[in-house]
């Protein structure tokens, strides 16, 4: 997706393999972009009969709702750690952080996620996948019907992407990151 | 505003002084809701000259992503403790929690609110205010201008929206609930 790609270059910065997209992706959120990426996320998987999009706090929320327009679906944010507000049946998963060298419980209340459903996963970035992977094993636990995943960026030099399409997951980003070097980004699609 | 008060009497389950609205709107999220929500915060606000809103993670962030249409800026989103994420300048702030027994910090990177901001605060709850209140005192370490704040629900029964708007800020809430007794919830409004 150009629109992303020509941001990222304008407005991330690298360092190391670190790339930040504070000013428009994930601290302060560019809600134009926003809606370009949801419309994107459509086209792709708009002929699923995607009934939910599911997604983890914190910077996949406002990707989700956005393109949840264009679904006309609920959105289902997993929580990290058990809240104390949330009760009732739980479906819990772990996930490794690599950021922080932790796991941490991801929780998302049953009745939200039912045999019925048709789920499409959101989030921000795909590096090693674990959170990912995370909701996938709680749409498994759910007996829904996992559609696919759509990632605003993947780091296609993480393991993650592979991973999970080897995995059988559909796995669609809309700006994939082949390398970076010397705080210079290259895309796959170059 | 009448469409949430229903929800929350539709949807809602009280249980002694907690209000679960989990099933639309801070956890499964109806996007529509928010749409309608969004519009009215710009009903309210619309003539202010907002240049950002500005929430906290993570139930205020899709509120604030939709809100963000009507008035065509761009959205902060507080991070609750500091990230790796997170680098630069930090505005940082301490908030009490009362669900927890704890207090956590608050950071903002400097460079998203600026001095030539008009701030609008959103969040999903307002209660001690204790949220709200961290929020403003970033505004201020900003040096930007606070325009005042909009939520969802205020349980106007406790203190946070009384010494809010005693310290001279703007509160504006789409539900203002009284009291919650046996399970019944009664609206300012009535």
């Amino acid at each position: 997706m150009t629109v992303l790609e020509e941001r990222i270059r304008t407005d991330g910065v690298v360092s190391g393999e670190v790339l930040k997209v504070n000013s428009f992706l994930n601290h302060q959120m560019d809600i134009e972009l926003f809606n370009e990426m949801g419309r994107e996320f459509y086209r792709l998987f708009g002929d699923e009969g995607v009934t939910k999009l599911l997604t983890i706090e914190a910077s996949g929320i406002g990707i989700a709702c956005i393109a949840a327009q264009y679904f006309h679906t609920p959105v289902v944010f997993a929580k990290k750690n058990r809240s104390t507000n949330l009760s009732g049946d739980l479906l819990v998963t772990k996930v490794a952080s690599f950021t922080h060298g932790t796991s941490y419980d991801v929780v998302v209340e049953r009745a939200f996620l039912t045999p019925e459903d048709r789920v499409l996963l959101i989030d921000d970035f795909l590096a090693n996948g674990a959170a990912l992977a995370g909701l996938a094993d709680l749409v498994r636990q759910a007996g829904a019907t996992l559609v696919g995943a759509g990632v605003a960026i993947e780091k296609a030099f993480q393991p993650g992407g592979a991973r999970l399409r080897e995995s059988g997951l559909r796995v669609e980003a809309l700006a994939r990151i082949q390398r970076m070097r010397d705080g210079r980004i290259e895309f796959c699609s170059e």
